[in-house]
């Protein structure tokens, strides 16, 4: 394969600098994230810039030579996000890790984008903080990528999602002009929102180099964990409006449905037959009255049998381990394509019936966890490994949830973005004038159309 | 004075379905907000419609006639949003007063652009509910006008400001087509962040018609409330450092200076002499430790006496009675330009010092109140009734302000907006590339340049 001119002044330019991938065995990793069903095209190069500079370098050459750019971070995108487009640049932000500054007074953090958010929470830890998003992916994935997702995670209940936690941004136009954003105060109406535009525009708008975040003080005492079974679906999303109603200061309510428990079930032999539904709620340990509040609203709605509540850490995680083992046990099943819709909470018992019906309507299996306390859904759809995209029934499944999250007053998508996957969806819920503006935002930073290509807008 | 080819086609197509002011004595009203210091041109016409269709014709005339539009709340801007032009049409949305739904279950209201912000709030209260923004104007002020500059207020330290409670809204463009952005639902991923975009736009990218937001549990405990005095504003810094930092759950947190006290003090005789600060804090009732250690870190920074503590609400009302004095105290001494710069919590004391340098050096007087949970200052600078405009003086002393609060990595507005008056200093803050996105994003959503012209860019 002869090397392009846009590769050689690559090569020249930043060789020297930082990691440069040209080799075509090499690059295939970097046509894929997490999104396996989507394939995703050849690039022609990836780079692993080491400074803003760098990037800057990368993204002024790739405009001059008119070639695409898809920016990665862990590549943990469930949308498609991070595939690659044939002919492109990867630019990958993994080398950029370092945490240019901690300040546990004013709790505010400089991060560059490849830092993991667990190394961040961790760091903050040491000062008795924490950075609030937790994404399920959080051991692996990159503030870069949750700032360019606004991913959310089990925490967001209490804390919001990543968005509420950015305070500014750096950020390299596809011209490659470096622009900061945003202000190290809580409060700032200096201008439009630039930093809560970018957060969440999934690579499109530029490539996310450094971000300012809030920090959270780390809770002292222990949260109180409760855990629920019930014998149906209903009982439990009674439980999780009721609850939500009465308001106790919640940390994180997930839900797991019956298929999910059953596929733990036959995992790891927990005793789990016979439950449709479980709960799983933590709440400020330092009010008891909360705890027993959620434990008496999960038995008025049904409880199958008296709520375990602990106040002890290690029991805790073990009650939280059922949760952890949800998406595992999906994937022992087959191939996932883990849906992301989102409802207002009174209506996640409808949702999850309506889950159901297209599931067995098309003959699909699918498995629903829930952050129940946000309304926001994963019901997953397995299928054989064997499948090169997504089958048909299961397409067809997706498309009746994602009709009926709309219907029901929700979101297509509720943590995971539009990227590719959801892409012909998005006029459904925005409507036409929404998307004339949205790509008119688009087209205000980047004029070329050069900044991942096909993700958000078709 | 002749009528005007569009003031005819508005009165024809709208006379018959809501009020349309072409009095010029009436007019006359429409020219300013509060920022009085803001001279205002003079509006061709005003309308005051009922309707979004009313808004939608309103805007396709104004647009098809080429004829600048200034949307207003109840007038309240310090900062000079709502100020007209000459020859523009002033659309006020005081007549848009409806609250459309209000969802106790789900905590989410529908609202019209000129529900009055305690309004809606009294009837969240009804279920239990709060809307948690609470700038100072909130027996006055709109949803749309608190919108449009994401206001802030004291209550913000704990549930953030105006945009983390807007989840949708219901915008007209500039050329009358009506948009929703947004859903029902506290995570939505889909798409870029129309919804944030517009909140703190102040009415140059659309004309706010509703709202969709979110409103929290009205505590049921009532809060501690904890009031210090400091014999000097390095002591208060201090203390508020060290109460953020040791992170009890704050609900309010507001700092008076001692020119105010002294003010407040001359008028109403409360015994305030030799006090130089004062600290307001309210925390979660429910954790009476909380509040011990407010009292605690408060004598350890050298309050002069015991601080006052109190779970009583009537007691709690007499405490906040000092800080609602704040503002009426520094009106009594003449006219008022009240800024609003913010920093990092941590850097208070020395902006307060900068502050107190600059209006020494300029030979003006300045009362500084904060809401200092938040970092964010007002230095109200005040000055002859019978000014015209600003002194030079008092120019040239909230120019430094402006300067040390960048200097110190803060903002120039932290809850008014740029309106007019802070124009010239945006660029100063956010740099030329910024600049150029904004301007940018403007054209995007109001090509003609029509909506609200002069404000926030030059």
């Amino acid at each position: 394969m002869s090397t392009s001119p846009f590769v050689a002044a690559l090569v020249d330019e930043l060789g020297g600098r930082c990691r440069v991938v040209t080799d075509g065995d090499l690059l295939t990793s970097y046509r894929q994230d997490m999104a396996t069903v989507v394939p995703g095209g050849m690039p022609a190069a990836a780079v692993l810039p080491r400074t803003t500079a760098d990037v800057a370098t990368a993204l002024r050459l790739a405009s001059s030579y008119g070639v695409p750019v898809v920016p990665r971070g862990a590549g943990t995108s469930l949308a498609g996000g991070a595939s690659a487009v044939d002919g492109c640049l990867v630019l990958s932000t993994e080398a950029m890790n370092a945490i240019r500054s901690l300040d546990p007074l004013d709790r505010v953090a400089v991060v560059e984008a490849g830092v993991v958010n667990a190394h961040l929470d961790r760091a903050a830890a040491e000062h008795g903080l924490m950075y609030a998003p937790d994404p399920s992916s959080f051991e692996i994935s990159t503030i870069g990528g949750n700032v360019a997702t606004n991913a959310g995670g089990l925490r967001c209940v209490k804390y919001g999602v990543t968005r509420q936690s950015v305070l500014g941004l750096e950020v390299v136009l596809a011209d490659g002009r470096v622009v900061e954003t945003g202000a190290a105060t809580t409060k700032n109406v200096a201008g439009y929102d630039l930093t809560g535009l970018l957060v969440g525009s999934e690579g499109t708008l530029g490539v996310i180099t450094a971000a300012t975040v809030r920090l959270h003080r780390r809770p002292v005492v222990p949260p109180a964990t409760i855990v629920a079974a019930f014998g149906s679906l209903e009982a439990a999303g009674a439980a999780v409006a009721q609850i939500v109603a009465a308001g106790p200061d919640v940390l994180l309510m997930e839900l797991l449905d019956g298929t999910t428990l059953r596929s733990i079930d036959t995992w790891k032999r927990m005793g789990l037959s016979g439950i449709e539904a479980m709960l799983v709620v933590q709440v400020d340990g330092r009010l008891p009255d909360d705890a027993a509040l959620v434990a008496t609203l999960c038995t008025a709605a049904g409880a199958v049998d008296e709520p375990a509540v602990s106040d002890d850490p290690a029991e805790a995680d073990e009650l939280l381990a059922i949760r952890r083992l949800a998406y595992p046990a999906a994937e022992r099943l087959g191939q996932c394509l883990v849906e992301d819709v989102g409802v207002p909470v009174s209506r996640l018992p409808e949702m999850i019936r309506r889950v159901e019906a297209a599931a067995a309507r098309h003959g699909v299996t699918v498995l629903t966890v829930a952050h129940a306390g946000d309304g926001n859904l994963h019901p997953t759809f397995v299928f054989d490994h064997g499948a090169t995209g997504i089958p048909d029934p299961v397409a067809a499944a997706a498309d009746e949830v994602f009709a009926a999250a709309l219907e029901l007053g929700g979101t297509i998508t509720g943590e995971h973005g539009v990227g590719i996957l959801k892409r012909d969806w998005l006029e459904r819920q925005v409507g036409p004038d929404a998307m004339a503006l949205q790509r008119a935002v688009k087209a205000a930073f980047d004029p070329l159309g050069l900044m991942n290509p096909g993700k958000v807008l078709a």
